[in-house]
């Protein structure tokens, strides 16, 4: 499956905390950016997210910030 | 001005496409990775965004999906 | 790849609107629903969309409000 | 009052999960489909949320990715 | 209805402006502070949106960022 | 840095919740109206956010529905 979203950045998982409802995940895309996700701790398990997997981080263009 | 949104990529804008309300932005943040980030016209005029500019892109931990 | 989006709802695209920036997309996921997107033109170019193709809808549970 | 979020989608609580800051909540749409939301523990306390209560679902047309 | 969405700020619409897509809307909720709001031309329609109207500008918690 | 964000609004932090992943922070905008930001527990950390801070709320314009 193809995605829209606009941003798909590659990465490796570094970091996975768990809580009751939701999860925080850190994944390293390159040098020196990591990215922060937070998903439903539902789709931690359900991915079954862990240190080291080969991970894809998605952001729909709209998310975006930009400061300058 | 310290911010909450945990993603924040430094890169370099390497185009700007403006519409009637919206702007479409090419941030080049590292090789090989590129965000696209879609702001209101009136924000890219502000910014006064071109080509060249070093700019930050931000983006909440919350709007990030998972890929595996 | 497997993503942590929670709603995937299949569908079929039943109009296409091209903006400068912006596209409007229709999707009819089920009798009586039907899911407007909203994505950059860019995207609807590059997956080709066209009235009658099937899709799915993805959307992250942060962003749904509950109305009761 | 009428809302501009273009999907909004009726349907019946199957489920609520309370943490200590948000809740996940299951919402039966349509067979097959079921949209989880993820809203403040706080909103889900106001709602008064609980299972085989009749919601609606809203989701903001940029906030759907599409997958083909 | 009763919405989720913890934010829910009263104010009186300044300006419309339309685009092909998306539609950019000023708000002026309280000295000295104005919300601009962008959604589909077609909500802005359908809402029939014009300068004068009493709205209500709702955005969800997770949509917020804090500075410091 | 000057951010994109249309939306940028001043006010007095009432609250400070901590859950296990996310926190729920109120902060006073201007009467009668309070703005409830969910951020991640880390991020409220990092800004050390608590009871009588003068911060700042920031929106993207895309997040924001209308109701009429």
């Amino acid at each position: 499956m193809k995605l829209s979203a606009r941003n798909q950045l590659e990465g490796k998982v570094t970091n996975v905390e768990l809580g009751a409802v939701m999860a925080n995940i850190k994944i390293e895309i390159s040098e020196p950016n990591t990215i922060t996700a937070v998903i439903t701790k539902e789709s931690a398990e359900n991915l079954g997210l862990k240190e080291g997997d080969d991970v894809c981080a998605l952001i729909k263009s709209t998310e975006v910030i930009i400061g300058k």
